[in-house]
């Protein structure tokens, strides 16, 4: 599937069905390549217009100057088989479709799947989708979807799977709300032709993905996906994302995208073998991608805690002990350390409450003296921090954590925002996380996402601190 | 325990420790009475000052004009038992102790918190804490919080349980991130008088009171409390947290409150018995809540969804199929309506995935279609309806929902903005919930929410809904 790297980094794309009116898919695709600021040569074709958005447009494929690496196909689903016999006429070896209609309704729409794929496995063609929203390349300045995309900056974080949400409102909610970044999208829809195999292969060896997170309805080749995800998780975690654990969920996914949603059983323990962290949902997915983005792997399942408030503690223990974590007992320097700026009666322990160390001594000296000592703690080797935004507790928790993790760059830093005042919480999200530090609204989440993090480290046989 | 009534309307407030230097618990306490309107009497108490806030001072407690029917005894815990005298020589009745360093902290901690406690017993004082951060009650517009919060709007949600959090960070979280409101909330500390049990049986017939949140990190008496909980559950929603489900978590609650976790098991056979709704965590208590306050109560578990996208639809079956709901297949009349909306070829079923429809007819006449269609069907209990925020899907989400509710009020509804723009997501949400439709980020809350509106609704031997 060498062809893969075509729909990411082509050279030159065209737009069958581009259009000038806007709110048109045909117009959408053409207006995010030239707002992703895509380099390469873009065609629009359209037979009744001579320019769209400013692009010289052509009447056919047969009338381009070259033949281009990538072709859009906005196009009804009737057109389809007829458009994939020109494409192969004119050589153009990667397609994608976003037209649903297929295998996603009924026997009809399977029947005319089979047909448009038959020509282009004649001639070798390789399809994404149909029924697929398209692309995302921020290395390559391209966006394929045809809902409208802002722009996205470069990150580290690919995405795949059977849905169009990740080219539409997912890539959109990253952009303006998260501060993880994305290196590629893939929405594979039917799957006729591209499928989640060939992505874990493709982003499994791609440079640019650190963490790759995959939404699947089901596979077809269980044997070659096993292979795959295996092969993927070896270097880099693997977020996995399976519908249909149940007998509605199975109905509704196949009126989704016709997929067969197979044993969820079987899924758990193929994805479990082959080291890939299965997710329960997407707020799971997008915590963990996040964790994994910014943060190095722990060597140890050791936690330190320090919290604003005694239900941190508690919540953040409750989570650590079902999840593989640790809370380790502090070494005596390390209680020394803590005891600077907590009064006499304070017990000192981990995890820390050290709400009676903000009201003698100030919030930014507790949770410097705290968090402080407890990261120098050899035995802790993953640090969360837990505030609720009241003005009792504003500190510049940026700095606090900079300095974290200046001192031990090799330990996972993350905070929890439990709460509290709404515009601060947005503004400390968007600080600690433009800095890297990942930032949870409730601590059993952190927990999770640093049990994933020791879980990927952990896993046997493997050499994944390497890699990073 | 007749008392509680004036924790939460006395008719006059002594604060003990009032402060005239702005961040002082003392000043606090005096600051959020008057910042809530309270409109009784407030005698700030300090030897060393002759007017806090505006308000004239008194040296102490038997220099009052009155005795007060609340005291806050902003304190350091070795003042307090002296304290809690001078108050049964006055004949005060209720106190709150917000100081902590008692049973909280180790042998000499229980042992001062048991001097203290014994001599409120004998003058019969009801003691809220100690380590109690102090109540808030709309109604009686009073904050005896000892963390500064600014006023908050009246509703029908009452919180209580051991986390000072409820009056603090979550209170501020609330007013000004989420659209429910707080009727009351009691921070019970260490809970050495007033307990869970106490606030059960004054919350559960409190007709201000529509939806109780609770938290625990496990209960003294079992019998008792699981009267007061059923008592509570039988009238309306309880929400129950209860920390100390795994060893770490146990240890970490000894450090907190002192309290004994006692078995998990044991408390979720008590919790389902008495009717109450346990819950995972804060995310869940609030997301029902929310349901509980808006909504009506469901006539049944069918549950129609109509989303913009499949994965959507297929979230929303997987989490029904695990979660007692149902999705009905439309009626014959039920699918004509949908059918107007979308292409010949599009599926159409229950969950319904309306994107060749949005394509096909525009966003606002799909959902419109598509969603008033099923809130027809007599098979259809509830409605969710799955937006992504992209520029494609504007449409009057708050008109849809309107007319939806008017012609259906018994059903409850409920929105899932899934991803997309954050600034339209924000929007939104306040404008909904606003509305009085609970909008919820991904499709699995929504159906849980919706699963305990049902849940609680089909309680056996029960007569929910005709207290609504």
């Amino acid at each position: 599937m060498s062809g893969l790297e075509k729909f990411f980094y082509p050279g030159s794309v065209a737009v069958v069905g581009a259009s000038r009116a806007r709110g048109k898919a045909g117009n959408t695709v053409v207006a995010n390549i030239l707002e992703f600021g895509f380099e390469g040569e873009v065609f629009p074709i359209n037979p009744g217009a001579s320019e769209i958005l400013g692009l010289r447009a052509y009447p056919g494929i047969s009338d381009l100057p070259k033949t281009p690496d990538l072709l859009v196909a906005v196009l009804p689903r009737d057109m389809t088989a007829g458009l994939m016999a020109e494409c192969a006429r004119s050589g153009i070896e990667n397609v994608i479709v976003p037209a649903a209609g297929f295998s996603d309704a009924g026997v009809e729409g399977r029947r005319l799947e089979e047909e448009v794929m038959s020509v282009a496995r004649r001639a070798g063609i390789t399809v994404m989708g149909p029924n697929s929203i398209g692309t995302v390349c921020t290395g390559g300045k391209l966006a394929t979807s045809i809902v409208t995309l802002d722009r996205m900056r470069a990150g580290d974080v690919s995405l795949f799977g059977q849905t169009g949400m990740f080219s539409s409102g997912i890539a959109r909610w990253i952009e303006t709300e998260e501060q993880f970044r994305i290196s590629k999208i893939a929405c594979l829809g039917n799957k006729a032709g591209v499928d989640e195999s060939d992505l874990l292969e493709y982003l499994g060896s791609d440079d640019d993905t650190r963490v790759i997170g995959m939404y699947t309805e089901g596979v077809r080749d269980g044997r070659r996906f096993a292979q795959a995800l295996k092969g993927a998780a070896a270097r880099k975690p693997v977020l996995v994302l399976k519908s249909g654990n149940t007998e509605s969920g199975v109905r509704a996914i196949s009126s989704h995208t016709g997929a067969l949603a197979g044993s969820d059983d079987v899924f758990s323990g193929l994805a479990a073998q082959a080291g890939a962290l299965r997710v329960a949902d997407f707020e799971e997915m997008f915590d963990l991608a996040k964790a994994f983005s910014f943060c190095p792997l722990p060597a140890g399942p050791g936690v330190g805690v320090v919290s604003i408030t005694g239900v941190g503690c508690v919540l953040s223990a409750d989570a650590a002990g079902g999840m593989g974590l640790e809370l380790p007992s502090p070494a005596g320097e390390t209680l020394a350390g803590m005891r600077e700026v907590l009064p006499a009666w304070a017990p000192v322990s981990n995890p820390a409450d050290i709400w009676a160390g903000i009201e003698a001594s100030g919030a930014e000296a507790s949770y410097r003296a705290v968090a402080g000592a407890l990261i120098d703690d050899p035995s802790v080797h993953s640090l969360v921090a837990i505030f609720t935004l009241i003005p009792e507790s504003r500190i510049d928790a940026a700095a606090l954590f900079g300095s974290l993790r200046e001192r031990h760059p090799e330990k996972p830093l993350a905070a929890v925002l439990m709460a509290g005042d709404a515009r601060m919480r947005l503004e400390w999200k968007q600080e600690l996380e433009s800095s890297g530090i990942p930032a949870y609204p409730w601590p059993e989440r952190a927990m999770r996402s640093i049990a994933a993090l020791w879980k990927f480290a952990d896993l046997p046989g493997s050499d994944y601190r390497s890699v990073r």
